[in-house]
């Protein structure tokens, strides 16, 4: 009996070996491959391609003149063909501490790089990743270090009549401390959703590596979805598998405003919270800053810390909301209460930086105080890494 | 003042839908397009290329003979070229209800669907997926019902000396009911990882679905890393981003199995748990079916519920490892304590059906009860759905 059953081990090795090469191809390349040096190899296999090119954000990016701005589109690159169809890019400089993003275009298709399991959707774009480790990207990092608990767990909005997903940091040690934690509250930017800053904006492993280091608080971390028409990220909602829309409605007209305070009840319901403004910070990406900004004006008693990244100011004139209404005595108010932080991050290139220099224009006016922290490039993910590992330590102390 | 910001937002809303359109194409195609009889159409566009397919588990699987058995390969079929460069293929019958994995291949190339930003990763591999919706597979969809928390959180292994990474599922209503639950551990295949039953396996939408119609108990579900040696899944590692090693050391020799109890305790202590055997379950696919039933012999008293889908049997002879001893005597001992469920699931056409009714005589010889359950189909994914929403609602009752 055993003799026949002893086989089905080295059945079920065999069989998975051959099926994964198979998944794998026969000769697999390696990409992509980080040299001592921090220069990087991409390789791809295409003995049939005509022309193969490389996208990502370590390329200088290409400024395109939109009828609303300057967009910066990420830069091109071309792959070499050389021994056996196998295509080749080295960057000419290393490169520079970072999380890269990076697709194929095979014959003007873009494509993921087989050889690169590592994937991180934005909004409705899928792009490889890689990390060249050091200095600020090591934050990035898995580290040796405790880890905290990311959960997704859906709250009901009685505002918004929806039962609504949201991404939780619960800080290592919090399922058995006992401890009550501060509550900060993370918002992503336009087209992005509760999934945006766990994936992209590495905030598990920032926070980890901060707190570990001593240098931020522990604290409880809350990923919102900012389009408050919608459940929950594409694929996790009733929608189910179908295209997600292009529209985004609900997003700046202040229905998420409204429907904010529905959140930090369910949190402080539900979580061992220091359930006070003292212990509560807001802030976000892009629209994600725009909302922190107005419902921190909003619920002037709610946040002590407020954090806006490369944000958007100002609604739409079309927009009639009591959110945005007497703005200027909102903002008074806010102030005359002395919030412990007001943050402002913005890039030298943004398309919205001269908007934040007027609003800063604007709280110079009237003597209401702000951090300002102002970093190199525009509109892109690297920024809000570091605007969070500016922020966090800043939170709580 | 205002007038100045109040084009911050006009402009936020014209980049994006400016980048957006850049980052989806000029003239996306719509795919998959699933009709109203259940065929299913995809498309590409790619003006450029000589050739292009679609493999997919929809397809007729192609048999291939390995020298350690029949693995089936995924089917293949052709797009045919059409107008403006897009490429299409339609399933000439209509397809049953469930959820489909595919990829296009190029001039041999194989990509994902750029007009599918859906996709789940299998061990190393990334594929598209959809839905045909009805019977079963309306389980695997998020439904208008209550939905439990998914969690990811670090356990310490004392055996292991590691810190490793467990995914679990709390159903709706955990965080504030103050009940304890009972424990349902949850066991991937070869190559798999604590990713892999919450993304192919469906397992949040399958217990919030079972458990809403009353069909399944509320329930904990613990979902492990079966590579001893591995902390976390790809990418969840101090390895980083680095490609994935296609070794799989310390998974069917015993490591695993003895390590077990401190996944056990851990949960134990973290979550209101009900601390006992009536009230625990152990189930796993493949590898994860031999792990299942060398844990449950190997600690008779821990669980009372054991389901073994498509299981590996036995080890390697030439694996030693004291967790293997004794198997008659183990197995009898089992028994002896009359398990609540022995549940045995596997499809016709798997590699290890004859190892699984070697297994069955054993079992039968011996007069030991068990549930046996039998499908169409192999090693795949879709019976391993299937099992769980058959196993699922036996448990606790």
């Amino acid at each position: 009996m055993k003799k026949i059953l002893l086989l089905s081990v080295l059945l079920l090795v065999g069989v998975m070996t051959y099926a994964q090469q198979a998944l794998w191809g026969s000769a697999p390349v390696v990409s992509p491959e980080i040299h001592d040096d921090n220069t990087v190899t991409f390789r791809l296999k295409a003995p049939k391609a005509v022309k193969v090119q490389i996208t990502g954000d370590f390329l200088a990016p290409i400024p395109i003149q939109t009828p609303n701005g300057v967009w910066e589109a990420p830069g091109v690159a071309d792959l070499k063909e050389g021994k056996d169809g196998v295509w080749e890019y080295t960057t000419p400089e290393p490169l520079a501490p970072e999380l890269y993003s990076y697709s194929f275009i095979v014959d003007d298709l873009k494509m993921m790089d087989p050889a690169n399991v590592y994937m991180i959707r934005d909004v409705a774009t899928v792009t490889n990743v890689f990390i060249i480790g050091g200095g600020r990207a090591d934050l990035y990092e898995v580290n040796d270090v405790p880890h905290g608990t990311v959960s997704r767990i859906w709250y009901n909005s009685p505002t918004l009549k929806m039962e609504r997903r949201l991404t939780v940091y619960t800080p290592a040690g919090y399922e058995t401390s006992g401890k009550r934690y501060p509550v900060f509250y993370l918002l992503h930017g336009m087209g992005g959703d509760e999934e945006a800053w766990i994936a992209l904006g590495r905030t598990s492993q920032i926070l980890d590596n901060l707190i570990a280091q001593g240098k931020a608080e522990p604290m409880i971390v809350v990923m919102t979805n900012g389009n408050a028409s919608q459940e929950a990220a594409p694929g996790e909602t009733q929608y189910g598998f179908k295209a997600p829309s292009m529209n985004l409605p609900q997003t700046m007209e202040g229905t998420f405003e409204t429907a904010f305070p529905d959140v930090v009840k369910f949190i402080d319901k539900t979580y061992r919270t220091k359930a006070n403004k003292k212990n509560r910070a807001i802030a976000g990406l892009s629209m994600g800053g725009y909302h922190s900004l107005h419902i921190s004006k909003q619920y002037p008693d709610m946040f002590n810390y407020v954090g806006l990244f490369s944000a958007a100011i100002m609604p739409d004139k079309s927009v009639k909301s009591p959110i945005y209404d007497d703005f200027d005595q909102k903002l008074k108010t806010q102030f005359a209460k002395k919030p412990a932080l007001y943050w402002i991050g913005i890039g030298k290139t943004d398309f919205l930086y001269q908007a934040n220099v007027d609003y800063r224009k604007l709280l110079d006016e009237h003597n209401y105080k702000y951090t300002y922290y102002e970093s190199e490039g525009g509109h892109i993910w690297r920024n809000w890494r570091i605007y969070l590992t500016e922020f966090a330590p800043l939170l709580f102390k």
